[in-house]
């Protein structure tokens, strides 16, 4: 029996290579579902080498054209950002590859996890925006969520095995992205294609700029929070500029477990699919001897002033991250589109957490709520 | 309920370490038997501060003081090597610690696992001698065995929760010893207590010059090979003068699991007693910043030729690591008593692997002739 994947989010950098380790394993897993945000051409072009039993294009203009290319095959076509709900409510897969970007991962994954469904979590705005609301869905259906982040990966690689025993706490390693080191007359000049110049990592757009930012680790902290139920102090980033290390857990005796490797998504992607399990590959090991040495320092949270942003939030909890988030979606997206500076993105998150109103207990729709005013608030920001 | 813990080799570094564990968690453990070679001032303090209820005097010369010093307790009081088989064979405790130095740990060790009673291994000569006959045992009497080596103590709590899923390479950090870096013409003079002085891990004698001649990483990679059923070519060395990464697994999909943490052997000691649960301690943490920078190279096996004899004996298997592990005790004893010099060990290893004759499937019986013969020959080395 094949596992039957459903990939959230096929045409991004995590979908596409999840679909490499699905070709890779045609023994173990199928595409069952296939869907694209926008980019009806390379879903068009998935769906033709994985015949899956259904795709979803979330835009639905696009829907006549993916309908029609596919018109000689049996795959089910369907349009619309409900559509990927309806789906992920549907019995046919076995377990959702959560790769939707950003916020909109949110809708389609909780129900998933109400559908009783694995879902493997490379979201992590997911659980930034409504982790509470994520975590307990996930207890109560009694279904695992397993982390595709390297990071979080890493650490749910970790506890496999330690049954009870206590978190003393996590350290996220972070690579410093492509501006470690630099000071803040460096970063205003900083455009878009040199943010997305990762030194270590291959990633989509949105992580890329958000790593250079080191929002990417801000938000990293709050999901590890809620992934593995921990108070923020015990939480922890450590700059580690070689990426071999990719996190680790200190127990209460004292003693840390590591996960290591080179910087490659598709060995966690790989772990999530086939979790518990781990398959033979084929992807380059780390030699130790390059590079030989391993270094660690603090993360320069002056500069850096995102990271410092997220940890505020991560501490005030309530909506607090989730405007974080919503904000930074909008501030990214104008980088991205080059009309704000590198150092604008951060007054845009300040701005606009300074501004919408703080609720301790959020319910979902307060959060739905929150994410819209926050962005509308950002974007006002950004138009002036 | 307490566990009750028997420690064979109660005096040594290991075995004084064990009882300030047992000490800080009285709540979890009580130490039911106390054993030990011939430090009888040692064993009766203990005794009297642990109120065990048997101990063994190894050296019978030594059994009308211990006697005496415990005649107002209720504890019991045996002597003999023999003693110390039937103690294993009794029924009052709940996990064996195997703390006896050397190639006198194999008897009271199996004599426990034939019991059906867990052991944490502290003493690694007992796989190196006849780890087939060990790992045979405990598998027939599904009892574990808990290793006590801190490489092989962070092997196995990389394995935990990971079932069946393969090895593909174990890596064994070693910290060089006192003696990294340095060449034939500086080792030729080295003196007892500068090989006693290790960097970083407060050890006995006998391991600690095993350190300084990278015997000791050699003994390690054939008991790696007992207790993970690993093939020669799974297990590496690796140099990391840090002693941080205590150990590494690499599993089949390239993913590398790493134990860590300052070099402090009560942990692996507390860890075994307490598996598979870990208890809170307030020994040291490592921190990033200190050093801030890990580095990794390969061991100088022309320099220390103690491990290629080692890497050879695990590859001839047989009865070659047990002619090796009898040699090698023969000649560390010596070099401690400034009999022999430094560079003078591993000749008399070498000149015993090559007269000893070799057995590809010894019993327990050849393995215990042949380390007779060899300890013979290798001492009628050091007469000449």
């Amino acid at each position: 029996m094949t596992k039957r994947i459903a990939i959230f989010g096929s045409t991004g950098s995590i979908g596409t290579q999840a679909l490499q380790v699905i070709a890779a394993n045609a023994d173990k897993f199928t595409a069952e579902v296939l869907t694209a945000h926008t980019n009806d051409e390379l879903l068009i072009k998935q769906a033709l080498q994985f015949n899956p039993n259904i795709v979803v294009i979330a835009d639905e203009s696009k829907y006549v054209k993916v309908k029609e290319a596919l018109a000689s095959t049996s795959i089910k076509v369907f349009a619309g950002e409900k559509a990927l709900d309806e789906v992920a409510a549907m019995n046919c897969y076995d377990l959702m590859l959560a790769a939707i970007v950003g916020y909109a991962g949110l809708r389609p994954t909780l129900q998933a996890l109400e559908n009783g469904k694995p879902v493997a979590l490379a979201n992590k705005e997911t659980l930034v925006v409504a982790g509470d609301i994520v975590m307990q869905k996930a207890l109560e259906k009694k279904v695992p969520l397993i982390p595709v982040d390297s990071e979080h990966s890493a650490i749910f690689q970790c506890l496999v095995g330690e049954g009870r025993n206590k978190i003393e706490k996590v350290i996220l390693t972070a690579s410093g992205g492509p501006f470690l080191g630099k000071k803040p007359n460096f970063l205003v000049n900083v455009k878009r294609d040199h943010a997305l110049q990762h030194p270590n990592w291959s990633m989509g757009a949105k992580i890329s700029v958000d790593s250079a930012t080191l929002m990417n680790k801000g938000l990293e902290m709050i999901e590890a929070k809620w992934l593995f139920n921990l108070q923020p102090d015990q939480i922890q980033v450590l700059v580690h500029p070689q990426s071999i290390i990719h996190s680790l857990v200190q127990f209460e005796d004292g003693s840390m477990k590591a996960q290591m490797g080179l910087p490659d998504m598709k060995l966690p992607i790989q772990y999530a699919l086939a979790f518990p399990h781990r398959i033979p590959n084929d992807f380059p090991r780390y030699d130790f001897k390059k590079p030989a040495t391993l270094t660690f320092e603090d993360p320069d949270m002056k500069t850096f002033r995102n990271l410092s942003l997220a940890i505020n939030a991560l501490y005030k909890g309530g909506n607090m991250p989730c405007i974080l988030n919503a904000a930074n979606e909008i501030a990214v997206f104008a980088f991205l589109r080059n009309r704000i500076g590198f150092l604008d993105m951060t007054d845009v998150v300040e701005r606009t957490m300074d501004k919408i109103q703080f609720i301790a207990n959020p319910t979902l729709e307060d959060y739905y709520e929150t994410d819209g005013e926050a962005r509308n608030f950002a974007a006002s920001l950004i138009q002036m």
